[in-house]
Order: C-alpha cells, then sequence, then structure tokens
C-alpha cells in the first residue's frame, strides 16, 4: 500500500547542472509526481527554459527560494552543490519536508572523514540513511533525508557489497577498482578539464589515491579500497573494473549464486555473468550491469559493473529512493 | 636565393590558445629558424611549460613583453585577440620588426565593414598583403605585415577564386557555403560553447548570415556569399561544402582544367577532382584538399574543401607565409 | 474513437538492424500494443537476445517466417532491406495483413525513378501512403501499406513543406539541402564506411547530386532539389541546413505564422525560431526541431531542420503512424 | 659510426592496416631511408594510392611479391597477420634480408605458450631479439629479426621493469594491469567490434584474463601479472593504470631514482612525475610517458603510462629499432 497519496508534491534545488536536468527530465514523465518548481541558484540561467524538454514541460527555471521549497513541497531533491546543500537540508527537515540528497554532503558518517572530504556538512542531521536501495531498503523507508550514493561508489558497491559480505572475498589481498566515467560526470561548469578539444581523444586518470568518494565506499565495505579514477571521451556512463582475490575454496558457481540471490528482486541490477557489460546497454537507464571473469587457479576475479553516471549513478537512483519511501512501484517513472 | 639568413628570430605572442600552441609546435621545429620568445597574456598560463612539446622544446612560456618583441625578432608572429592585435602590430612595424598575423584584426580593407567586424582595428597599417599565398605571393613579398586569412575562407577562397576569377561562376545565382569545424575553431576558452557534454553527440550551426568571415569572403570574391558555419563533434579539422551554378557552356574539362592551372605549382592544393577529400586526409597537415561533383545538365557544381583549421586555417598557413617571405622553401618546417 | 480495439498485435521483421531495434525498444514498451514476434534474416543473430533490453523485454529474435508474420500479426513493421521488403509487402497484404515499411521500397511513385533508385520494387501495391503524418493524414489513416518517409526527407519535407506549398519560397531561384548525418544512417552493416577509426575526427560528404533520397524529396515538394548529405562523427541524429529564397514581399512575420499554422496541432514538430534547433535537444526523441534566419534585403531563407534518424526518422515515424491508423493518441509509447 | 650507409633499402609487407601505414607514413619521411616496396597482401586494397600521403609519396600499394622483397630490400618490416609472418621471415633471412617484425608471431620464447598464442609460429628463427630498445639495445643490434613488442606491453614493461629488477616492487602482492585502447588497436577489419555507433559513447573490457599480451608481458617481468584490457571511443593512444606494492622500506625518492637512472639516456621515454600523462600528449608522437602516485603508508604505487598504440606501440617503435641496428640517431624520422 502507497504511503504517500498520489502525486506527491516534489521540488528540485538544482535543476540546470547536469544531475539536476536529468532529475527534472526524469519527475516531469513520472506518473505518481507533482512537480512544483525546479529551481537554480545560479542566476544566468534561472528563469530560462530547456529546450530539450520543448512540449513535455512548459514550466521555467526559477530562482532558488528556501521558504516555496520548504512550504510547496513534501520531497525536496537537492542537486546543488555540497555546502548548499548542508545549508538548505536542516531548514528543509525542520519545516517537515523529506529530502533526498544527491550532493554527497550527508553520505559519510565518520565526522572527521567528514570534516576531510565534506568539509561543509558541520553537522548530520538525525534519520539520515544511504539511499543504495538494494542494500539499506528498510533505513531508506523510515528517513527523513536520503543520501543518495556517489556514481562511482554505487556500481562498485552493487557488484562488491554481496561478496565483500558473503565472506567471498579476502579483502586482506586488496581490492582494486579502476573507475572509467564520461564528461558529464565532472558536471557542467566550464573549464579546461571539460573542454571538448581537451577531452577528444585523450583519456586521463585524476584523483588518483585521493577522491573524495574512497570514504563512501570504504564505509560501506569496511575495508580498504584502492580507487582510481579516469576521464574518457563520451558524455555519460561508468565502467569499473574490479579487482579481487576471493577466499581459499570459493567457486565459480558460489559467485554466482551469490550475486544471483543478493539481486533476485532488484528491478535495476542485471547480472550478465561471462558476456561482459558495455556502457551502450545501460546509458540512458536505471540500470546496473554487472559481469565478471573468475580465475579458480589463482582466485583471481574480475568484476566490471556499468551505470549511467546521470541516472543509476545520479537522479535515476534518487527517484528509485523517492518511490521507495512512497510504496509506489520501485520502477515508476524508470523504464 | 634566400633574403634572410638563416636562422631569421621570430616571436610568438599569444602561444597558449590552440593557434599559438600550434605556432609553437611548428616553429620549435623549423629547420630555418631560431625562436626567441613564446609569449602569452594569460597570466594563468604564462610561465608553463607545454607537456606535448617536452624533450621538444626546453623553454617555458614567457609574460608579454613588447619591448623584447621589438628588440629580439625579426618577425612577430601574432596570435592573440583581435584588440590586442591592433594595439601591438603598430608599434612592432615601428620599431622595423615585421608582422604575421593571425588574429583576424587586419584582413578587412573596406574601413565601415572592418569598423563593424574588427571594431578596435581603427588605423589599417601601410604595406599589409592578405596572406592567401596561393594568390597572393607578389603582395605577401614585398609586405611588412601579412593578414593571414581565416580558417574559413582560407578553405572556400581557394575553391573558389580560380573558378570565379576564369569566369566559370555564374556569381549572379549565388554561392553558398555551408561550413562544419571541428570545435578547436571555438577557441581554448571554456564555456557552453565548448563544453564536452554539450558538444559530444550533437551538432549546431552558429552565425547564420552574421559571421565575421563573410566580409574576407566577399572582399577577395568581388560577390556576395552565403555563409553557415557549424560546429561538429571532432576536435580539429574543416570542411565546406559549396553551392554555385557554372556559366552558361562550361564544361568538367573547363573546371578540372582552371582548377589544375592554378594550383599546379602550389605545393599544398591537391585536387582530389572526383575522390572527395576528407578531414582525416588532411588533419595535422598543411594541405586543403578539393573535390567536386558537376551536373552538366543543371550546371550545377558542387565543391568540397577540407583543411585542418589549426595548421593550414591558421599556424601553417602563417609559416608557409613566413617561408615566402624569406625566401625558404615554400614547404620548410611543413612537411 | 480507436479503430482497432487495443492491443493491436503487432510484429517486426528486420529486428536487428539500427532500424529495427529501435522499432523493438519503442514497441516492447507501447501501451496499446502486443508484440508477437520480433524476427531476422540474419541467420548469425537471429535467436539472441538484446542485452540492452534485457529486463523490458525477455523475447529473443526469430528467425524470418512469412506464414508466421501473416497469421500471428494485424500489423507488420517492415525494416528489412528494399528488396526483402519488395517481396514480402504484397504477401502480407494479401493476407490481409497491414503493412508499415521503413525500407523506403514503396517511396517513389513514378515507375522510371522507382526504377532507378528501388529496382526490386516492380510494383507499387494499391493504397500505398505516403507516411508523412503532418501533411498527409487522411490518406495514412485509410492504406493498408505505409511507406515510412527516409530520414533525410522527413527532415527536409517538414522545414519546406508549409512553405513551398503556401507559395513563399522562389523554388526558381533553387532548393539547397546540405545534410549531416550520424554514422547510425549508414547502417549496421560493417565496412570501412562505418569503422570507428575511419570516421572518428573525420567528416566526410557522399551521394553528392546522386542520393536517391533526392526522388522522394522532389515528389513531394514538386521541384528540383540539390541535396548532398554528409556522415559526422556521432552516432544518432540529422542537422539539415536548408538554403532558399523567398518569394518577393515575403515577411519574416509570414514565414513565422506559415509554419505556426502548419504544426499548431502536430505534437512532434517544435518550432524554435531564431533559437536554431542541436541534434542534442532531439535525440532519442520523436521531435523534428525546426528554427530559421532570414533576411529580408536580400530574400534569402536559412532553415534548420533537426531530429533523431533512428526515432523521427524511421522508428519512431512508423509507430506515430501506427497510433494514427488505429485512432490512438498520436504520442503513444513515443513520449 | 653508422653500420649501414645511408639510404638503406627497406620494403613493408602489410602497409594497408592501420600499423602499416603508419610506417608507410613514417618511412617516406625518413631522412636515411629509401623505400623500394609497399605491399599488401589483401588484393581489392593493393595497386591503391593513400589520399593522406599524396604529395608526399607518389608510390602505390603493390600486391605481396617474397621474392621482390627478398632482393631488393635490406629490411623488411612485417606488418601482416602472425600466420603471414611466421611463414614469410624464415625465408627473408634465408635470403639475407633483416626482418623488423610487427605482427607479434616471434614475440614469446617458450614454446608451448607460442604454441597456445601463436599457433602459426611453429619454428623460431635464431638471432631474434625482443624489440624494447630501452631495455634490450645489445640484443637488437645483433639480431637478425626484430620481434617488436606489442603495444600493450610496451607501456607496460617501460613503466614497470626497471622497478621490477631493481626490487621495488613486490611481486608476491601481484601486478594489475588496466589498459585502455582506442579503437585502432583493435585493427582496420570491419566488424560489429569496430562499428562507429557500437564504440560511440560506450566503453567495453575484453580478453579479460586471457589476452595474448600477457605471455610476453609475463616472460619479459618473470613474474605473473593481472591484465584486462578496454576499448574507449577514441582513435589512437593507450593509457595504463598499473597497481602495484612496494618492497618494505621503498621510498618515494627512490622510485624517482630508480625510474630516472633507466630512461637518463632514452629519447622517447618522458617521466612526469605527479602530473600524471594523458594520450593527447602522446598521440601522434613516438614518446611513451610514464607517470605516477605513492602512498608511502599502504606501499601502494599506482603507474600511469601513456603511448601512441600506432606510433611508439607499433610503428614509430619498428623504426627506432632500424635506427639501433643501423646506427642512426635513435631519433631519425621519429621527431
Amino acid at each position: 500500500m502507497n504511503k504517500y497519496s498520489s502525486p506527491v508534491r516534489v521540488a528540485i534545488a538544482g535543476a540546470t547542472g547536469y544531475a539536476g536536468q536529468e532529475l527534472l527530465s526524469l519527475l516531469v514523465r513520472h506518473p505518481e509526481v507533482h512537480l512544483v518548481a525546479a529551481m537554480s541558484s545560479s542566476p544566468d540561467s534561472a528563469t530560462r527554459s530547456m529546450p530539450r524538454l520543448a512540449r513535455t514541460w512548459e514550466g521555467k527555471i526559477e530562482p532558488l527560494s528556501r521558504a516555496k521549497l520548504a512550504t510547496d513541497a513534501s520531497f525536496v531533491f537537492l542537486a546543488v552543490p555540497e555546502a548548499a546543500a548542508a545549508d538548505l537540508a536542516p531548514a528543509l527537515l525542520d519545516a517537515g519536508v523529506k529530502v533526498i540528497d544527491v550532493s554527497g554532503a550527508f553520505r559519510v558518517r565518520d565526522a572527521a572523514l567528514r570534516a576531510k572530504w565534506y568539509p561543509a556538512t558541520t553537522i548530520l542531521p538525525e534519520h539520515v540513511a544511504y539511499g543504495l536501495v538494494e542494500h539499506n531498503r528498510d533505513a531508506i523507508t523510515n528517513a527523513s533525508l536520503v543520501a543518495c550514493p556517489g556514481c562511482y561508489p554505487t556500481a562498485a558497491l552493487l557488484a562488491l557489497l554481496p561478496l565483500v559480505q558473503g565472506g567471498l572475498v579476502d579483502v586482506s589481498r586488496g581490492v582494486i577498482i579502476d573507475a572509467k566515467s564520461g564528461i558529464s560526470g565532472a558536471g557542467r561548469t566550464a573549464s579546461d578539464r571539460t573542454h571538448f578539444s581537451e577531452n577528444h581523444g585523450s583519456m586521463s586518470a585524476y584523483g588518483v589515491l585521493g577522491h573524495r568518494h574512497v570514504a563512501e565506499m570504504e564505509q560501506e565495505l569496511g575495508t580498504e579500497v584502492t580507487f582510481v579514477p579516469h576521464l574518457v571521451p563520451l558524455d555519460r556512463g561508468i565502467l569499473e573494473t574490479i579487482y579481487v582475490r576471493t577466499t581459499p575454496g570459493t567457486t565459480a558457481a558460489a559467485i554466482g549464486e551469490c550475486l544471483g540471490r543478493a539481486y533476485q528482486h532488484a528491478p535495476f541490477v542485471r547480472l550478465t555473468g561471462d558476456a561482459l557489460p558495455e556502457i551502450k546497454h545501460v546509458a540512458w537507464t536505471n540500470f546496473c550491469d554487472i559481469g565478471w571473469k573468475f580465475d579458480a587457479d589463482s582466485q583471481r576475479l574480475v568484476l566490471i559493473s556499468c551505470l549511467d553516471n546521470l541516472v543509476k549513478g545520479a537522479a535515476g537512483q534518487a527517484v528509485q529512493n523517492l518511490n521507495v519511501i512512497c510504496g509506489f512501484d520501485e520502477r515508476a517513472g524508470l523504464r
């Protein structure tokens, strides 16, 4: 039974960044949602229309109004920078509004680590849930604030959590995550980093051994992670290649069964086994595809995990969280 | 016989933009050139090295110094914005330095049109030559300042000038130039226009019926031109599709002969005839490839003209001008 | 009122090419459709699944069966090569099945032109309609066979038909269509033409003055067309730049009113006026976006028309035709 | 002193594949080389010209002639498939011709491993050297046949060999090489794998735990390697991310000194240290750029190694070997 009567009143803060645009695109088509406002703190883009959404959404992007968010919406999606989210969320929670955050501000529970990676978030509100629906459904259902996982951690955790929790991975031998992301993951801000000519025909690593998503992955996995992200010349999509060693005695069958059991009722995780996933199969969808190769002799396991960073890695996962909280079909608005 | 003893002392003003980087890359390998300075007015990039040129050039980009340019160099290449070029060139000419300009400031001779499109260039120095080597060799040889053609006009004029001047084109029926350019043509400044994600998988027209390169094309051709440039998702290269009607009685043979005669001694123009040119054959080279299809019944002639906007459309053509002025092999440093 | 009771039974012949895959993707999500079969004549890909559609469609691609198509489906979409379509369609029509063809076999009515461009199609069945919904709705409603327009003609005709039929274009001064298409338009067959490395960083014209889509454009417009298509390095999308002269006395207002009137009830044509359309705004949608620039002094009109070649240019338009024939909401399955 | 008088007579067998085209492009500009023939076993491409090389090379691709190779050339570059190379090389060696092979046929010395990965190469000729110039100069100088390293092993070995041989890497804790390659690495054969639309906007892993380049890397390093290659949507370039643990007591300074000493006289290896390399800095060059990040606490070392797969990874390295054998400047023809 639905806990919220349809349509629920939702608003977006930060609708002109790439995650925000994707949220807008999903929410205006969502059958159980009434979008009451799409706001942006960016003055130059506020009050503008979105050409891609013409005929689908006839609204305008409004300037950010904390008051309107607090009074008009039951749910607010935060797709603003971390500092703005850290500032906005407590006020909205006080007004009884539920918050679904994609900024990252509230993902890290350890105060010291949060101070390092998300310094603006000095206070962690109560009733925060880490919004990885496939592994945290109950907490999400009862949360006031959902901290949606980062794009990189979503792909990594969906592949690793069942195997690590099931004792199939020998974490003492290292967990290495080599991630490749499309440029939309670098955000909409124009810079040398996002200039077309600096990326076309090129590729680069960044944040080596020092990316803030590591904190979130280690928190959820309970073990050290070596993580290197790369920018590749495509727009949307992440592919992660994960290297681990299994515990002695682990069989190929056990790996398949462990993952199969974990996701037998998960509508958005597709296990492809030996047929390795590719970004083109998940782009523009909320699916995370996971395949793997296992060498029993050496106990080496290589997992490939793949998703659209703007959908399953951001906006789609946020909507999936809304669906779970409201008791809607988990796939509503996401097909 | 060489008019200048090798090596000539040259400097670059504006070495960090895309045309400037290309100039730097060509000049440090040029066998007849000694590069005395590579300067940039952009403070954040000054004094930096160029990773791509490591081991080939061990210098550093210096802050812009008008005094050093005037005293240390015999030739200065201007790859700065138009206003800076309009300001620098007269002082350098007064100091007896020859100037090869790729900014565009000095291309348009008509004062009213220059005021419209290049408003900072209030004075046109004496002894300016339009640097289309294949059609203006004598003037270039005697010039103090060479105004190198724009990237779009270079491709268009090389295809059209012989045919229009030879009376083979019925200009009264219109000259239409549909141009497609890689994103480096939009310059190095980071903006929505040059963001990777705004261009990947997309394409757009801009400056329709109002691009400043039209003035230059109409000046050289002596007739009205309809010009529409587009940005396409690749880094370097321009392909122009040119639509004209020929004058009555023009034959396929006459078209081939006219172009063949014009370029029989031109080392950088390749006529491909029926085998239409493609950007991949000219990228990273100083060639302009020109092919065409002619329908004798309807007198419709379609020309395809193709070059690398940063080489033949900018830096390479500038070096070609240097070679001509100095009496070097026209291909020196450009193979 | 719906003429067909929902769900209608449909099948796809040719489901593994790019247009066929797109049809499959649309039809499995269409609320009024039951997909009874997705077939392919390509033995190596038959019986395979589509990774992108996993969880959305659990079927398999079947080998082509004319008998099953004739007995199990009320509508068959033909996305096979022209010769196969020319062979299949009459048999299906005889069996009382309605046919929606995207192969091109039945677009050209003039026998001589059809013999030239579609030589396998020796007979044109009765009750054929040209499936440009926005301009041919009544004929489509009563047709047994819908010949869906080609991707290039769709973009060109939507921009030009109202203006030419309204007498605003001086066709005696020429109609020039410069088209740029993503590589999916070249089809799924692997060749030098479709190899990644032959297209990345490059661009080329092809079929200059000799592309078979010209026949279809001239048939519908009733005037000569100069058409040059190009391949650009992106996957899906067409942008056409159209050059015409208006008839004397035509005003900017008249142009806007003519187009506005033509498409006031068309859900999939968006007029963007001065804000020129870009491929990214229409990719993955059934929209055709049309913008334009007009120079009243010279009577030059440049139109930009833009669509996704696999959706509005093929599969989406085919589904739109189905919706119109069946009396469904024209947008069903296409949002 | 040069061991061979300039110019040396060289020929290419397999000049139409991507490595062969690159060889052709380098050798026609090489100042110490006379190209006596460029051959191809592919009948459809024989006798054709190369549009990109027009004006630079006026020859034609000839059909393959073993007799002509044996009589006219002092050096033959083999850029044919492995089986053809295995067949051609012995005959050429018998005729006293030196062979520089880029096919891979002669890289693996262990007979069992060679039977597995290069089954056509049943016999390994005498005087074979593994052509990694930076680490094998003496053997190359005296070889009759040079087996040029594969593109992936070149990047990996240049980064790892000094550190492993210097005892700075704890190989017992694993050596993981995550490689990303442009599509030209998949060769020129048209297939689903190399189709533009299958790669644009996508990325995929292949050959996981089973790529034949592993044999070559393990042979040279003397330890087990975990290797996963990926295809990324760009044309030319490889970037490898290498994960190892250092031996106890290893310092950041020791790593830098070890690599610096190894390459102090190597003209084509650039150590970038903390400033990580990117493909755009090495594309179209013979450089291999190597950077790294080290976490002393955990002894984790991440190396990034980067090169152009067609130049340093194939044709450029082959020319570098020629230069070494002949006693030319190692950089001749490669600047």
